[in-house]
C-alpha cells in the first residue's frame, strides 16, 4: 500500500571523522521516501527550491518515488551544515537556512488521496496536523518531532500526538516530552498523549517499542531491536529517517498488521539504519539491493535469537 | 560445575534517586557468587574483617555457596560509599575505605582446586594473575576489571588478560583498553590480547559479545543481548558483577559449551543483572527465585525474537 510522506528535502553539508561532504541531498522526507521504496509505493510532499536539479530528481525516479507533491518555488532550497567531530550520536549544527522551506504550505495532490498509510516527518507540528487532517482516509498514520518542537510549540505537537499511531522519536525526546528520566515511565506518559505505539530510538543501541496497554491489537508486549555494530559510521545523518522508512515501508507493504509484521518492521528499520550511515548523505541507499537488504534482516535474527 | 570467584566482600553506602541504605553487603565476588549460585555450586576467595558477622554468613549460606575460601582478618571490612543522583548509568564514588583488603593475599582452599570454572572479579590484575597461575587445571576462566587498572596498570592486566578465555567489560573501558572509539574495532583489538570471547556491558541497553576469529569453537559470531526496560532501577551497584554471575553460573551449569549456550548465557547474564537493580544491593538477589529466573528469561525472548 502507498506511504504519503511529508518532510524536508534538502542539501546537506556535512563534516564527520570520515571526512567531509557539501551540498549532498539530505531531508528527512528523503531519507525516508528512498528507505521506504525498497518496500512499497512512495509519496513525498515537500518543497525545493531552484537549486534541486534533474540531478536530484534523478534519485527519487531512479527509486519509483512519486514527487508530484514537490512543489519547486523560486529560491534556494532548506539547507543544513553540520558537524559529528567530537560525538557521532549528535550533530553539532552550525548553519540552518530555511530558504523556501520557511513558507512551506503542503499541498496533497489528487493523485495521493488514497494512500493508506501516512508519515509525518519531523517539522512544524502545524503543518503535520494540516495534513493530516487532509488525508482523514489514512488506515496508519506515524510521525517524528524533535526537541525544538517539544520544548517550545508543546500545545500544537500535543494536537498532533493526539492524531497519530505510532510515534517515533529517540531517548531524549521521550523523556523530555513526558517529563520523566525513566524511559519505561516516560514512555508509559506518551502513549497516554495518543499514539498506541512508541518507537525509541537508541542509536547504536537499536530501537525499543513500546504498545498502548489495553489496545493490543498491535501486540501487548514491549519489543526491542538491536543495531548493527558497525565497524564504521561514515555519517550518521538520516539514520532515524531511514529507520522510520524502514520500519513504516515494510508495514506498508504487510497484507496484516500483525504483532508479529511490527516486530520484522522495527528490524527492518534497523536494517535500513546501519545501512544509511555507511557513506556520506544518500550515497549507500541509492546504491543498496533489495537482496542486501534482506540479507542483513537475517544477520539481524542471528545477532539476536537464541536459536 | 563449580566456579571458583575472587574478588571484594564488602560493605556499601548508596544513594541512588530511590533512597539511601547504610552498610549493605556488596563487593563484586558477593554479587557474582548470588548471581552465579542459581546456577552451579560457587566458591569463594576473598577477604573481610570483624564486622563481617553471622548474619552476612547467612547470605552467602542460604545460597550454598563455598566460603571457606573467605579469609577472616583483623580489622574492618573493603567499605565503599557512593551515589548515582543524577546519574543512574555512574556511580560518584564518596569514599573508598579498603581495609583489610589492601593486604589482600588470596589463598586457595584444596578443595578448591578440582573448579572447572575460574572468574576474576575486578581486583588488581597482580592478584588475578596470582591466582590464575595457581588454578592451571580450570576449563575456562573469564574475568573483570576497570579504568583504573586500564589506565595506570596497564602491563600487568595485559598479562592477565593474555590467560582468559572472556572478559567482560563495559563500552568505555573496551574503547579506552584498545584505544580506539568505535566499538567493533576496539573489540578488535582487545580480542588479540589473549580473551576469545569479549563481552561489552551496555547498562540499559544490554550487552553484546563479540568473539575471536579462527577460534570460532565458542560461535563465530556477534551476539547482542538486550537489557529488560524496567520502570524503576532502585540501585544500580552490583548490575555488572551480577550480570557475570548470570553468564558465568550458566556457561558452568551446562555439559557442553555449544555456540547455543554462550548465546542463552548472555540471556542469563542480563536476567541477573535486571534483577539485581530491582532492590538496594542483594536484597532481590537474596529473595529470588528459580522460577523467577526462568520466566523473566523466558520474557527476554519474547522482548527480543521475531516469532
Amino acid at each position: 500500500m502507498a506511504i504519503t510522506v511529508v518532510g524536508s528535502v534538502a542539501f546537506d553539508s556535512i563534516e564527520t571523522p570520515a571526512g567531509r561532504r557539501d551540498r549532498c541531498l539530505g531531508g528527512a522526507a528523503t531519507y525516508f521516501a528512498l528507505a521506504a521504496s525498497f518496500f512499497t509505493e512512495v509519496r513525498v510532499i515537500a518543497v525545493v527550491g531552484e537549486d534541486f536539479t534533474s540531478q536530484q530528481q534523478d534519485v527519487f525516479d531512479r527509486h519509483k518515488i512519486d514527487t508530484r507533491g514537490i512543489e519547486r518555488a523560486a529560491g534556494k532550497s532548506f539547507f543544513w551544515e553540520g558537524s559529528y567531530l567530537e560525538n557521532l550520536n549528535e550533530a553539532r549544527t552550525h548553519t540552518t537556512e530555511l530558504n523556501v522551506f520557511g513558507a512551506f504550505e503542503p499541498k496533497i495532490p489528487n493523485a495521493y488521496r488514497d494512500s493508506e498509510f501516512l508519515f509525518l516527518a519531523n517539522i512544524d507540528p502545524v503543518l503535520q496536523r494540516r495534513v493530516r487532517e487532509s488525508m482523514p482516509g489514512v488506515k496508519l498514520v506515524a510521525g517524528d518531532t524533535m526537541n525544538y518542537w517539544i520544548k517550545d510549540h508543546r500545545p500544537a505537537l500535543l494536537e498532533v500526538l493526539r492524531g497519530l499511531d505510532i510515534l517515533l522519536i529517540n531517548d531524549t525526546e521521550t523523556k523530555m516530552l513526558a517529563g520523566n528520566s525513566n524511559l519505561v515511565k516516560a514512555a508509559g506518559v506518551v502513549l497516554q498523549m495518543g499514539p498506541r505505539m512508541l518507537v525509541v530510538k537508541h542509536g547504536e543501541y537499536g530501537a525499543t517499542a513500546f504498545f498502548a496497554h489495553g489496545r493490543n491489537e498491535i501486540g501487548a508486549k514491549t519489543f526491542r531491536a538491536p543495531a548493527m555494530p558497525l565497524e564504521e559510521v561514515v555519517d550518521p545523518t538520516g539514520a532515524g529517517d531511514s529507520f522510520a522508512g524502514g520500519f513504516f515501508g515494510y508495514l506498508a507493504s504487510q497484507k496484516d498488521l500483525t504483532p508479529g509484521a511490527f516486530r520484522r518492521a522495527m528490524f527492518y528499520g534497523s536494517v535500513m539504519g546501519s545501512f544509511a550511515v555507511e557513506r556520506f548523505g544518500t550515497d549507500r541507499l541509492e546504491s543498496l539491493t533489495r537482496d542486501e537488504v534482506h540479507a542483513r534482516f537475517e544477520q539481524f535474527r542471528e545477532l539476536t535469537h537464541l536459536d
